[in-house]
């Protein structure tokens, strides 16, 4: 674990990402020594500080921690968190704050493999996801929303919660993002309102802009994806998890889903 | 400053306060080695943890805890801070996680004592807040939309920017609570959708409820606000303050602001 580059697991009770969750993150999926996408999830968090006003620690020097890290690993889940640092009490940041940047290291975690060529059971969550244009797409700090729809459940057969919006779209999963098939065109939820973009949904998205595969990215309401003719989720750790079942649909048809594991494994 | 009960100002970054903002806070005035309306905090902290599932710390813990930083400080703000603690990788808390509790002493703010007679200049924000009722009223760690909001101005003249949310409904200020006179009836914003509910607001309302003062809790909107009669806000730090300019518009009668006043300095 690096605190601002420096080995240590602590950080100030007055830094604003402890005070008010006033930072941003990513989780890494570290495969044979390698961080996966990792210029991938730089872009991102760039990306991610831009917006909320963060000047982003330098490339190249989270390249060199990054390295440095996996010097001693071959496989593990990485989270790295900038956040705008410590400042004078109140939450107007001043304007000479010093970003904080953390990394930590831990083991994969340890996912059934049917879920990958089986599928995963999902449900539907209660909690209904606030609508925030200002924050939507930003991977940030503040995850209560996702804490309490994870509390949920704790019935480990289920994999996964989708989250509508209070309109009854359907957003994305808790820790992942969603895909539908629907009607043969690829389809993944408008996240301008609310939710997270994550760096695998960009790839799908890439993968399907540049080989023809029929499109696109609107509002997706209930109704739609429990009679999608196939449902998969993506994240930078499990990769590309079908759903074989939700609620009361169950599917057999991964097709779609095993191609994207395909072509992303790439 | 107190970490879990010891001297210390650090927390681990696997913290879920840091994580995830998964915890509350409190912010007390400290009079004359007096920390002001603790029991009310309290009640609150309680209130806020059992919302969010989180087993808030014993009363007479926390109190014996706060009388030993009081030993040493006179006048001062303390900021309590209680979070989920730290648990195993993903939103899901284990069962088995212990609270984790900091305590931050810092100066009063220095504002202008013409603040409190002759009241304040304010602004509307652009920013509106997202409607979360699992989450509405609670002071929670999940602060961004309160630190957006504080970006947009850095006139230090302006004093506090008030808050609408997406329906263009008022709801409170970046960091305290709005009080309106209409026609001779004391309101204050619902807060069921979005916006704390500090512990002044609370003492407002039972002053109100208790004195037979015309009195009623509703959505407000912008029109409203800005024909109101008076405006003022109230905090634990600030007390209250009259809006003596807001927009194009300007106030210079005070009278209940006044009376609030007094009545909650007793």
């Amino acid at each position: 674990m690096l605190v601002n580059g420096e080995t240590g697991n602590l950080i100030s009770i007055r830094d604003r990402g402890f005070l008010y969750g006033d930072g941003v993150f990513r989780t890494l999926r570290v495969s044979n020594g390698q961080a996966q996408h990792w210029r991938l999830h730089y872009q991102k968090l760039q990306h991610d500080c831009t917006a909320l006003g963060i000047v982003c620690p330098d490339f190249a020097q989270l390249s060199a921690e990054l390295e440095n890290l996996l010097s001693s690993q071959t496989d593990c889940a990485i989270k790295l968190i900038v956040t705008r640092g410590i400042s004078t009490r109140g939450y107007a940041p001043s304007s000479q704050t010093t970003p904080t940047h953390t990394w930590d290291v831990v083991p994969l975690p340890d996912y059934p493999a049917a879920w990958v060529t089986h599928g995963i059971k999902a449900r539907l969550c209660q909690l209904r996801l606030s609508r925030q244009p200002c924050l939507a797409g930003i991977k940030h700090l503040n995850r209560l929303e996702n804490v309490l729809a994870a509390r949920e459940w704790n019935d480990t057969e289920i994999a996964e919660g989708l989250l509508m919006d209070a309109d009854g779209n359907v957003i994305e999963g808790v820790r992942s993002n969603l895909f539908a098939v629907l009607n043969g065109k690829l389809t993944t939820p408008s996240l301008l309102g609310c939710g997270v973009a994550g760096i695998q949904r960009d790839r799908v998205i890439a993968w399907a802009n540049s080989n023809n595969v029929p499109f696109e990215i609107r509002a997706l309401n209930w109704d739609e994806v429990i009679n999608a003719d196939e449902l998969f989720i993506v994240n930078s750790l499990i990769g590309v998890w079908p759903i074989r079942e939700l609620e009361q649909r169950h599917w057999t048809d991964f097709t779609t889903a095993y191609r994207v594991q395909l072509e992303l494994s790439e």
